[in-house]
């Protein structure tokens, strides 16, 4: 029997609010530093892994360096754990997901630790079929490996996957990889923006998600 | 002699990085009242004054847990004074202005302690003219209230000002104000949203604007 179809969830800023999070774990880590770097440039690069943030960022800074803001940036973002929440419906839309019988996978490209924080905060274990995190490639969103890493998961072929994420960087690794992507606006990233990058729909969040499933890409994988 | 053409600064993503210090500060706010208010939303209200912003956020929130929000929310910010930087090319760009023979008004609706930090991190003083602040109106932007309240101060009519700013409010203000308005994104509002609301022209930020400055709509104020 073939494997179900799959939903693809990026998590940060699409199931739990946490973007602006790390754009201030960001700012006071560069602030550390004393390397002056724009908020809202960071935002735009949220959803990139830390090294390729880094470089778009900071162009090439020694990697002793580069380590240390890693290190600085994780430090301080654990520091507002307590600040994270699921977003609205987001929890919904998973449990509904998977009792349509489509496979959720959540598809990041955080490290380890930080996946963690937020899976306890998501707490959506149960429903969850298979999931990707940085180690599984070296390079990822905007390069397509994190979402064919997804689909090797899940066993299943790009026209049998939906993506849903809220940056740029995953409409763009979706385009790459021939996986449809649905936009949400709960990352701090206009429609339009995302529209630009590739997106084939978008929604305020999970929850409008929720409410326009059956009509949305993740209606078109049940036939 | 008629009074010098003026252009109107908006402070907050516009000449100084602290959209972003403020988004951080009403989360941590509203976690600490257990009001459940999505990161993004919070960002997409800065630029309306705190009384606005919690109406459109919250409905409404009972007199006194609105103004421990707003107490809560400043005192946060101010801890975080060490992050405030100016935008690249603010002070550049005002000084530029008020070389060129036009007045340099600050038309904010920030409250006068807030605004009292950013001015020092701007330090830019000398060159400034006139500066609106929250106690100057009653009602903030969208209302057109603070940009007429910064012509009378520069004694100018609306032909003979244009505003920069950041934020959706500051469009809509302009709009309704008949003073024209360019758009920057270092607010971290995208220049489609920004364009929507009404802004004649989207520069990324201050530094860019200077480069532009001739061909820009405040070149136009020159004749």
């Amino acid at each position: 029997m073939a494997a179900h179809q799959a939903v693809l969830f990026d998590v940060d800023g699409t199931l739990v609010d946490t973007n602006y999070l790390h754009v201030h774990a960001w700012l006071r880590a560069f602030a550390d530093e004393e390397l002056p770097v724009e908020a809202w440039r960071i935002h735009r690069c949220i959803g990139m892994d830390g090294t390729s943030l880094l470089h778009r960022l900071c162009g090439d800074v020694p990697d002793e360096i580069g380590e240390r803001l890693k290190q600085l940036h994780s430090g301080y973002y654990r520091e507002t754990a307590g600040l994270m929440r699921p977003l609205p419906g987001a929890r919904d839309l998973l449990h509904r997901v998977a009792d349509l019988g489509l496979q959720v996978v959540l598809a990041t490209s955080a490290p380890e630790d930080e996946l963690q924080l937020t899976r306890q905060v998501l707490d959506c274990d149960d429903v969850v079929s298979a999931v990707t995190m940085s180690g599984d490639v070296d390079t990822a969103k905007p390069e397509p490996g994190i979402i064919e890493v997804a689909l090797d998961k899940a066993g299943v072929g790009p026209a049998q996957a939906v993506f849903v994420g809220d940056a740029i960087w995953d409409a763009q690794a979706c385009a790459r990889a021939a996986v449809r992507c649905i936009g949400v606006l709960s990352g701090g990233v206009g429609g339009d923006e995302l529209r630009a990058a590739g997106v084939v729909e978008v929604f305020e969040g999970p929850h409008a998600l929720l409410d326009h499933l059956p009509d949305s890409a993740i209606g078109t994988l049940l036939g």
